[in-house]
């Protein structure tokens, strides 16, 4: 009876099924939109900071981030869900927000109002909070999640606006549950609303309980910054493969999903067949359906824990888990087997170029982490085993991605048992602080990694040391308020500033002034519009009146105009343009002996592109330069300012603290709010 | 049998106890901390968004919250706890922040790092965080609470703190509940960790529903805007009433309270005796402790159901309101009129001169409202009338207070079922819009009724129509870097602003320079040390060294200095002094062309107390005018530019909106960010 064969035939189906899969989920990522690889969730971040990457919110990154996440969790690579979701429900809020589809014929007379960066902003806040709301069925941890690790300004009404969200989220997914309630819908609404219903039995926990829950939170936050370090480690290692060709992103992709296969199929041979425990009547072995009993190779009325493990969904294992009195149920070495497995598969499939989400992944371990622990304390504790492993997801969410109340509420809400509340907190605090003093959070290191400029909230040390002048710098390019064309063209064309200011010679004084501040796309509007003056005598104002709402919308995201694209005459480079009605009168402005601390608060508080930097003394050019997010980069600082090292000013931050606390309070915020490290750690 | 004399007796007993209890609490918030009374949520709401009212978190205020917080929910006035609480924590809180309690001799070294603005409000969000928390045993609940409802600003740092410590809470309490659990401590941990627990079978809604959850949200954001309605006009009448004097206060109170005993007592007697019903083994009627089933004046085996709402904890009496399977206790003449009464006395008790709360009075009116919409339906509606309870108290939160995220977590936590977030949600959101399109909410109202100066995060449109030079006004105090003793004092005592500006006359040219901001504090430092110079010549920089962090630490609340009580010779006065160490050389600083709507936003998000306000074209003075919170509020400048009404503006903005609305996000936020409404609807 024992044909090898048959298992290995078995083995083929499986292995060749997972790598069409994970092929596929690779291909038209690396070919259709390679901004839909990973997770998502530290591109929309860096979007809600300030950054704009390129393609990260287009159609294409859409369809490529559905398909290929419903491929990469299918082809058994060990990917979760959570992350593609947050980035598919930023990128359908980001759609709605450019407020025409022309190619679709889609366009929407109220939706062209959303077409500024705020409105886009907070839809695509909202949108991202939908998605983890859909994806763990949690509507008040997707608010919380957006608040905790997605936004970079918060203000009220947008967590109303986020709320409102997530409640229709909630509400539809319910209806969808009464649909389907019958078994029509395949796997989906098995679960109900609450996904791991461990409620079945109250769980009870006394003080005593304390050390072991705390030893737990330890160990989770050394094992999750173990996790983000190694994890660190092998991205740079994949990004230095993936310089070399698309050919070699199939093959580290083809490399790790028959990896994969081969460890979910063969390890559970190790595992020893287990009896059916009595009380199952009928439905232990599983077969032909998921559950806790796999027979796997195992005779009639036994089971194979590790394969009820892996040949299972992931929403199953973790329900299998987190499920209590089943403390028999596995067995020590296979739980073992399973974490080392699953640890590390966690690892090395994150960087494929696919669609990859980390949240499942690190909840999976980390309850199997908890089963572990569970085991190893074997009779000394009193503590079921289910609410072992719902701690150890706390415990390495914690460790890994070092959010407190976000993850909290959301495993509250995946378990539906308020009375884990108190432990899941003292879990989450201690193995997040434990982490912390290791490395960052997961995803500043993938932000970091994929280079984008994410503007921190809180101001380093040594630029208390500097002013604002010590690190504007480069050539300043300045218009007039009527400016020829040539020059503007010339300008646009030999630099990449998005934003120049303008100042005006006053009729009688000799002195310029500063008139404002004119954005390179508002230029190229007008440059389009050949709306030029033969002379150099200026429009009146009510010229305004001319352009309408439309013409300075701001466009599509990957669809910003080129000076190249515009063409003009020798004739028209001759004249005169007015850019009084387009300039923004009142820019923020800082003198240029600001304390760099100060002017980074005023940059970030307010949200600004541009800041531009004034002369202190008079009879000078009105403006001294202009700073943007890269002027505010450590790189940049550290170029210009290379005697500033980190450690030292660490040093001398620690031996003068008392005071230099207290000045700095008082420099930075009048005294009243110095709000250096407002927002700090996200 | 029936002697009329015992009820009287009893109404006696009743009636007095009650009377003795609120007079008690009155007169202790009249005589010792009249900062006390109310609620003390606006005022903390007010203290973090920078003002610091007097006295709100003295050690006085902090006992006479207590004690009077208990007297008051004692006494039987229609009052709740979780208001006081929130003030309690905030007020331990800013007691820690103090950083000395000389007094009582509890100096810690480390704690007076805490002796700056920045983190004494911390401390404070953590501690309001915590009283909520407390109140309602709802950890998360309280993170979001201080997040949705008190802070004016937010920072990650922050959310993890406050986490952290409603986290302790969460321990403590389930440890004292473990303690308790023998029933050593009265009523205190019955409960367990969740207060409401209605569990107890599973609640099920359906689509069908849907219309009629909606319809108790509509009629609960009416009710509940209608009941901020009437409490405006009860609080404006009382604040007349209260002008009179001391005598009138407690006057009002006893009148109050008298009142409330009387109907308590005598409304039951318009209900009819209902049997027991035959399911409850012995614990009906319940004689000598709180249940469901209260005798009163009925037969043996009989119960009275309205006395079994008056006559029980304001906790008991929602959880009993909450609890399922209970369709047939309540009468339907019971329970309106028990809506009735709850409604009207909660408007008239919070006004009273005592620690009074709001939330458990809403919840509580909120649960009788539901149930009586769940009556009303009778047969036609297959939900639970618990459930009704719990929509209806969601509903009225949602109509009165307008908060969503917090109170859908607390209701959650209160109430321990998930399932319910869906209902929740829907019905929060239905009643805040409806209720939102009448009046503000609550706090709000109270916040304007004390006259403080809240400062809102977005501004109105007129704002964007007017410059700063517009609105700064007054003959502006100047100080020389190195100025004379007696013009110090002579400014110090003819005016009453806080910053000074400094501005240096260079040795080569003409034109003065704007050397920084110099506070009213730190000049008193400097006059009390007597560090006076001989001439004109200024001190090196170094002369910092000679000053120690204690010497500029803020003071604890209540006892800023005066500089009347710095008493100087003659001599003295002839003397100089070199502000040049003392003064914030980075002041925030706007061109007096700047948008007042920019200038808001600037000053709100950056949390500033003063902005300096420069000239455009050089040449005159280095500074026109100082930016203050006052100058932002409506009345100022409705006051200088009496033509601006609001609705003028409001008309001018709907008429132009597109071209407007992009205009101003252009305008203020240089085309990224323009939050101009950021944190609009706290």
């Amino acid at each position: 009876m024992y044909c090898y064969c048959r298992y290995l035939r078995a083995f083929g189906v499986f292995a060749i099924s997972n790598f069409v899969l994970a092929m596929m989920a690779v291909s038209i990522t690396s070919y259709i939109s390679p901004a839909a690889a990973g997770s998502g969730i530290p591109e929309v971040r860096a979007y809600l900071n300030g950054v704009d990457a390129p393609e990260i919110f287009s159609p294409s990154t859409l369809f490529v981030k559905i398909v290929g996440c419903i491929a990469a969790v299918s082809s058994s690579l060990h990917v979760g869900k959570a992350g593609p979701m947050v980035h598919i429900g930023a990128c359908i809020a980001a759609l709605f927000g450019q407020g025409k589809l022309h190619k679709y014929r889609l366009t929407s007379k109220w939706l062209k109002y959303l077409n500024n960066d705020r409105d886009r902003r907070d839809l695509v806040t909202c949108g991202a909070g939908a998605g983890v709301a859909a994806a763990f069925r949690s509507p008040v941890g997707g608010v919380l999640f957006a608040l905790e690790s997605l936004s970079s300004w918060w203000r009220s009404s947008l967590l109303w606006r986020s709320f409102f969200t997530t409640a229709i989220v909630a509400i539809v997914l319910r209806a969808l549950i009464d649909v389907c309630i019958s078994g029509k819908c395949g796997l989906f609404g098995k679960g109900g609303l609450i996904m791991f219903n461990v409620t079945s039995t109250t769980i009870t926990y006394h003080l005593v309980d304390l050390p072991l829950v705390i030893l737990l939170g330890v160990i989770g936050g050394i094992l999750g910054s173990l996790y983000n370090f190694l994890m660190e480690k092998i991205l740079q290692t994949y990004n230095y493969i993936y310089e070399k060709g698309i050919g070699y992103k199939l093959l580290l992709a083809a490399t790790i999903s028959i990896f994969t296969s081969f460890l979910l199929f063969w390890l559970p041979w190790f595992a020893s067949c287990r009896p059916c425990p009595d009380e199952t009547n009928g439905s232990c072995p599983t077969i032909g359906k998921s559950g806790k009993f796999t027979n796997f190779h195992c005779p009639p009325h036994y089971y194979n824990d590790l394969a009820s493990l892996f040949f299972n969904t992931n929403d199953n294992t973790i329900r299998n888990l987190y499920s209590s009195d089943t403390n028999d149920v596995f067995d020590q070495l296979s739980i073992l087997l399973s974490f080392v497995t699953s640890y590390f598969l966690g690892i090395v499939s994150y960087g494929v170029v696919a669609p990859a989400g980390l949240f499942v992944p690190i909840i999976l371990t980390g309850a199997i982490y908890g089963r572990c622990v569970g085991m190893l304390m074997g009779s000394k504790s009193s503590l079921d085993h289910g609410l072992y492993a719902v701690l150890g997801s706390a415990s390495f969410l914690g460790g890994t991605m070092r959010m407190t109340v976000s993850v909290c509420v959301i495993i509250l809400e995946l378990t539906n048992n308020l009375l884990l509340l108190p432990l899941v907190m003292l879990v989450l605090l201690i193995s997040k602080t434990v982490a912390d003093s290791f490395n960052g959070n997961i995803y500043d290191l993938v932000l970091k990694l994929k280079g984008l400029p994410y503007l921190e909230g809180h101001a380093e040390p040594y630029m208390r040391q500097l002013t604002v002048s010590n690190v504007v710098m480069g050539p300043l390019r300045l218009f007039n308020g009527v400016e020829k064309v040539g020059n503007i063209v010339h300008v646009l064309k030999t630099t990449g500033h998005h934003g120049f200011p303008v100042i005006d010679e006053p009729l009688n004084s000799g002195a310029p002034v500063l008139f404002g501040l004119v954005l390179r796309s508002h230029l190229l509007v007008l440059l389009k519009k050949r709306d030029f003056l033969e002379s150099h005598n200026p429009m009146s104002f009510h010229a305004l009146k001319e352009y309408s709402f439309d013409d300075f919308a701001k466009k599509s995201w990957g669809k910003s105009e080129r000076v190249e694209d515009v063409e003009l005459s020798l004739e028209e480079m001759e004249m005169y343009i007015d850019l009084h009605p387009i300039t923004n009168t009142s820019p923020f402005t800082v003198v240029e002996t600001m304390s760099l601390a100060k002017a980074l608060i005023l940059f970030r508080e307010v949200g600004l592109r541009h800041l531009l930097v004034v002369p202190k003394s008079s009879g000078r050019s009105p403006v001294v330069g202009i700073l943007t997010r890269h002027d505010f980069m450590p790189e940049h600082i550290f170029g210009l300012h290379p005697f500033l090292t980190k450690g030292r000013w660490k040093k001398l931050q620690f031996d003068r603290s008392p005071l230099i606390k207290y000045f700095r309070d008082i420099l930075l915020g009048t005294g009243f709010t110095s709000r250096n490290s407002f927002r700090s750690e996200f």
